[in-house]
């Protein structure tokens, strides 16, 4: 959080249109299995031989495992928000699978600012993000919908 | 996917309104600390005590961890399809953030079930699942769409 802090936005500093790209993220195939065998142990994430006769015709990352890669790449090089990378929700779509040695980056941009009417300390920021292959295959589309708060807002719990 | 395999259902096999209930899953303290340092290196995922001081109040798990958990029980013990679990897009929201400690489960329901025009051999089925810890206290909701194949379907990769 170090880096975001020093780089860090607040509501007040940010503007739709503003966009931002991502460090480049290498998908390994241990990755892939481990990521699979912890959270989503299907046979296309687990084993690459008995993948080829899936939907998938080879190993494949979980879906959800392309989306934690993102959140990575934005906290640590996508959205300098001051105060962290809250989500309340998002939209997911992947068009096609995270495959072993896909070199991704995630490019985003900001759609969307709509200040709290109940909390004036805070907004809901709306960012689009597509996660991209070295050769711009499109391996997510991701619509998230994240808390951003103003300068001088106190944070406290909810 | 043995399991899954052995209660596979097909496409014509379900129905708007089927439901089920996934086993329990105990969300630990290293676990969300694993888990955010690897995906999500945010202050309020990694270190208990410096998380007093933001939005969350104390130690959280990042939302992707808990959709990934929710994941992993779909696939281990909620939706028995046959040719597994293969999401074409979700969309979710986190009204609470998980804990640690949490005992959380799964609760899933087809809604709506789209034979594809174009490719007969399958079809889009929309599941809403909501994620809950044992006091019902609601962590996730996600609405997915996932591709879902008829009996006599032959796979051949996209």
């Amino acid at each position: 959080m170090a880096d975001t802090e020093a780089r860090g936005l607040y509501l007040d500093d940010l503007h739709v249109g503003d966009s931002y790209r991502t460090a480049d993220y290498v998908v390994s195939e241990p990755a892939i299995l481990a990521f699979g065998a912890q959270f989503d142990p299907q046979v296309f994430h687990l084993d690459a031989e008995a993948a080829t006769g899936t939907f998938f015709g080879g190993l494949a990352a979980s879906g959800w495992h392309t989306a934690a890669i993102t959140m990575n790449l934005l906290v640590t090089s996508g959205l300098p928000f001051a105060d962290g990378l809250i989500g309340a929700g998002a939209e997911l779509s992947w068009p096609t699978a995270t495959r072993p040695g896909d070199v991704l980056h995630a490019e985003a941009a900001i759609t969307q600012i709509t200040p709290s009417r109940s909390r004036p300390d805070r907004g809901i920021v709306t960012v689009e993000s597509r996660t991209l292959t070295a050769d711009g295959e499109e391996r997510q589309r991701l619509v998230a919908c994240m808390v951003v708060f103003r300068r001088d807002a106190t944070l406290t719990p909810r």
